[in-house]
């Protein structure tokens, strides 16, 4: 029998390894279960829809499972660094809108949702001394994988143009002296995310081409998270910043079939790049996960195929989804200004952030008591109003946070049902001098 | 415009981070494309079956795809530790197996395969000082994983008692006394796999018990990977370290979706303990790829519901696959008799050792010039006979490869075609006193 004494200190000996502390905690993990302790939320949180939104790409997944002993193959181990149909499709389809010649099996890696390609990009690249700069709002995991590599982040926030008064997410911009100082000789990398999550902000051709510019003075390696390029509205158009001169070499761009499909369940990502890059997440790869799942490669593979065929038409899938948000982001907007608060109409992606303080005299932010005055709301809204949305405090470092205190960021991907019920609740909450 | 020098010096910083150094090459991926380059070979070498062999589970999958609305959130994203209905399903399952109750949230995790449960196990419990001890042969990718925790990995074989000639792996064993001299106490977590890939061996009662005793005295991790549970041969059975007495606490146990329904493209595995530990073990997933694919989430889930009411009975799913692999081993076991070589009958697993030094008069191993010529078996078999198995020096340390000399390991869940295939170039590589 053991002791008490020397099963605590066993415990002890068995806590997570110091590579992990402070990477504890998951926004993520925490306000689900804020729901699911709620249970009856209107759910516009998580990003992903609450619809089957692709018939014809699952389909493609129901064909791989049909009784055939010839679809063997698809059930067993793939390729390690991804499926060959599949590595073949995204050379094709990333060769024809970069305009360049990519070698499907040693300049892409297939991974486990683009999570696993940020994974394995940051791991591999950035080790102890290194820094790297985030820009915010980031998709929070950018942090605790820099911190677990080894590597120091050094934050800029996007920050509104005052005159624009937030109108869309293209007056948020980068102070490029600002951006300009914090590149040093420690720099080794700069994560970007055009869209952006949680601004749908999408960066022009002049700001990439500035942040190239201090890339290639300072040799930094630029990640470049790009999940959200298909999801594009108004005259916007997504720039890779890979396609820049001299960009290629030193870039890896980072996609998801989740994303790009609207099936984030089947989480299978990609990373492509130089192969002189790509073979770092080869390594990483190889010493995780080592493979990804088959049957949604070949999947992903079969329906790529068909969009590339497709690209710039009608039938684009891409098109059709655009097109299906864009209603959707329109009708979100009138609701929120209906409400009496300020959306920040985003161009790309599926989140738009909202300003809630117009609204602030109604609420009552002393019923919670966490630090961040943006959760606060958010635990208020769903609390005591069934509506769920995202802090953004949470995509933002814990010295940063401050500048998320008036917002909150929803996911209109949902279905017109969810919308409507979203739209109810919203016009109750009219801002004071509304009522 | 880049100069040459500028370019080299770009490069240069954009090494793979020094945490990944050393860890470069692998077995598999260098073992496959030896299969590309041939083509043509007979493959009994990686693992895995080269058939549909459950088409009952595909059905699931196959379910799951169908085009009904109802259907849409098993392709969004899945709850992080894992789908509910799956965590129940295993909890349920292994709570039987063990006689106790497993809490489904906290006591179980879903990983990316068995490959993505050794990872963050590893990753979450070994830091930097901590020695692992690694039993050989060993599934390779525990070394580097070690490695990469910023542990030391010390090295222990099992080796074939002289009398009993390898009639059977469990002849093969441990010695006691080295292994009792391996542990300090900077030990941190031993690393158990049975059955064992390569060998087949099952670890007996006793041997878990010393091996036990040894853990609790130095109050050491023990990380079972039990892929091949259900593999299980003759009167042997499948003892889990964890069921014995006060080691569930210390225990992180790992299976497989993929070997247990050998439907090894699903890639879905999954660890299983005591909360303190496994909640280790999400804190690395949620920062590793967060989540797991849904539609092979739910499909596991059902299978594994089936199959709890059926353990034990001639429908289990279990029997049939052992009944019908029992019958493969016996046939390889009696082919390879044939050809004068001497088989390590495996107790369970789906792979077999092979002694080949009987024939070696007759093997050119001069034709390849690797190190390790069991490596130069495998060549040879490859490129001269189409034959294509795996050098068991994979599965041993650098300072004990000369152990895996003699041996060569085939994969013998293959359909019966393979194995007819395999048994005539066999026939043809008869020892010369038989000739
Ligand atoms: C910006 C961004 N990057 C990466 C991801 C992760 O994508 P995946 O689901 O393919 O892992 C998300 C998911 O929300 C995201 O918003
Ligand atoms: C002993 C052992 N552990 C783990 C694995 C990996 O299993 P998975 O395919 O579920 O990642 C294998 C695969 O061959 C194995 O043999």
């Amino acid at each position: 029998m053991t002791s008490n004494a020397e099963l605590k200190n066993g415990n002890d000996k068995f806590q997570v390894d110091s590579k992990y502390r402070g990477l504890e905690s998951n926004v993520w993990i925490e306000l689900n279960s804020l729901n699911d302790v709620l249970g009856n939320c209107v759910n516009l949180g998580q990003g992903f829809p609450d619809f089957q939104p692709a018939p014809a790409i699952v389909a493609e997944l129901e064909k791989v499972c049909r009784s055939d002993p010839n679809l063997y193959a698809f059930h067993q181990y793939a390729r390690a660094y991804g499926h060959p149909r599949l590595v073949k499709a995204l050379a094709a389809l990333y060769g024809k809108l970069l305009d360049r010649s990519i070698d499907p099996m040693n300049e892409v890696l297939v991974t486990g949702g683009a999570y696993g390609a940020l994974f394995y990009t940051i791991m591999a690249n950035v080790g102890a001394g290194d820094e790297v700069i985030i820009i915010e709002p980031y998709f929070d995991c950018y942090e605790p994988m820099v911190l677990l590599a080894g590597g120091t982040p050094r934050y800029i926030a996007l920050k509104p143009d005052a005159v624009n008064s937030s109108a869309s997410s293209a007056s948020w911009c980068l102070d490029m002296d600002e951006l300009g100082k914090l590149f040093n000789s420690k720099t080794k990398a700069i994560i970007l995310n055009t869209p952006n999550n949680p601004l749908g902000k999408m960066f022009s051709r002049e700001e990439l081409t500035a942040i190239a510019d201090l890339c290639k003075k300072f040799n930094v390696l630029v990640i470049s998270d790009e999940v959200y390029e298909w999801l594009v509205y108004d005259h916007n158009s997504h720039i890779r910043i890979a396609s820049l001169p001299g960009m290629w070499e030193r870039t890896v761009t980072i996609g998801s079939a989740g994303k790009t499909f609207s099936l984030t369940g089947w989480k299978l990502g990609w990373a492509y790049g130089p192969h002189h890059l790509i073979r770092n997440l080869q390594i990483a790869h190889q010493n995780c996960t080592y493979m990804c799942q088959t049957p949604e490669q070949e999947a992903v593979a079969a329906a790529l195929e068909v969009e590339i065929g497709r690209l710039g038409t009608e039938q684009s899938h891409f098109q059709k989804l655009t097109k299906e948000l864009v209603g959707k982001r329109d009708e979100m907007v009138k609701a929120i200004r209906d409400a009496g608060m300020v959306p920040v109409v985003p161009q790309g992606g599926y989140f738009i952030l909202v300003d809630w303080t117009p609204i602030e005299s109604t609420v009552d932010l002393e019923s919670e008591t966490d630090q961040c005055e943006d959760i606060r709301f958010v635990k208020w809204l769903a609390k005591k109003k069934q509506l769920l949305g995202i802090p953004p405090s949470a995509f933002y470092s814990a010295e940063h946070k401050h500048f998320a205190r008036n917002y909150i960021r929803f996911n209109f991907y949902k279905k017109t049902e969810t919308l409507e019920k979203a739209k109810e609740i919203l016009k109750l909450l009219q801002a004071p001098n509304q009522k």
